[in-house]
């Protein structure tokens, strides 16, 4: 897979994808991914990427030339399964929605900042646009990275251990059973006893029991969709 | 402010801590973030973290003994507003929860990774427990980031523009108008014309028309708590 990320903050992004399952994945050759300075694309001397908005008030707005010529570049060379915006207006993101973008060939993701990015990109550039959820944050850059994090683990072989993933929280609609590791004892707070039993159907139901409890008590909406 | 983050991967945040508004929150003073590796508090010489899981499976969990002397460390040098630890089954993330928190003096953020930390550490010294999202991350170092950047910039003096973080989505439960700069036209596709206007009394009025109507449209759920 590839990923190709617009920022106008490349260096925000640099320490995430050099680092951890990002870079593992990348070394691998199972994903690459790519950042793209917005800034080459800038207008004039300045490189400018950003004016005042029409109409007046706080916040500059992305300009949509910069963009344009940014995204045209891309899908000139090849093409994207997916154009995404990161927005906090767009669809929520949900575990879901990364397992269906985690078998794409090409993403692209652009990053906006200021105000946003100008509306007239949106309409005719943009296919999908995501929000991670309901907060505002200075920029586009690490809902991106949260994005490609989530995507490039789903990935066969960017994880040490596959299995890990099919068990995490969401992919069966329930949050995980609590977790311990030792010491059994520490400081008189012990381990559940079952855990510790070698009893593997004891401590399977006792899991699943966990995860329905806590699922129940903590997200009573994921509760009503298991039922 | 102060932000202590609690991690295993340091390089990871590190790219995004010197860049961006935080940066120059950090600059003026008026927030310091650092990062606190938890192999510094690891076990023997090979500075272990994590170990298997009780009861077996897959995944590896964080060991109880490096994160109870990383965090015990940090307490006794002063007091927290919160102990936080990011997992995909704490209170999912929204604006109010980054408007409280932005008033606190001292945080400390935990990240998890792996399979996530031993329980009993949860129930001891964790004070509260964020979700950005319904979805599984590699680990806790990326949501940490978007909680502290989602506080940040609600601290006076880190955004260039204080007024424009009150207009950002959902301080209103209203997902933001679009937004346009120049060229007025773009190869054909105009900014409405009613922002060319000068006229701030329409201008406003369509802002909060197109406001109501994308929020209506998008997130029917913001929508009804409106009215």
């Amino acid at each position: 897979m590839r990923i190709d990320i617009i920022t106008c903050l490349p260096a925000l992004l640099e320490g995430f994808f050099s680092t951890s399952i990002v870079k593992r994945a990348m070394d691998a050759g199972t994903v690459t991914v790519n950042i793209i300075d917005l800034r080459d694309f800038g207008i004039g001397k300045s490189r400018q990427i950003d004016d005042y908005a029409f109409g007046g008030g706080a916040g500059m707005v992305m300009m949509i030339e910069p963009l344009v010529d940014a995204i045209e570049h891309l899908q000139s060379e090849r093409s994207y399964d997916e154009v995404i915006y990161m927005t906090p207006d767009g669809e929520l993101l949900q575990q879901q929605i990364t397992n269906t973008l985690s078998l794409s060939e090409n993403l692209m993701i652009v990053c906006g900042h200021y105000k946003g990015i100008d509306e007239r990109v949106r309409e005719k550039y943009i296919t999908r646009e995501i929000s991670i959820g309901d907060y505002v944050l200075s920029g586009g850059e690490i809902p991106a990275a949260v994005l490609s994090d989530a995507i490039i683990r789903l990935i066969p072989g960017a994880m040490n251990d596959e299995t890990s993933a099919l068990t995490d929280s969401f992919q069966d609609d329930l949050l995980s059973p609590p977790v311990y590791t030792r010491p059994a004892d520490f400081k008189g707070v012990k381990v559940p006893e079952v855990l510790l039993s070698g009893n593997f159907k004891l401590i399977e139901d006792w899991r699943t029991e966990k995860a329905l409890e806590r699922t129940k008590e903590r997200r009573p909406d994921l509760w009503k969709k298991t039922l």
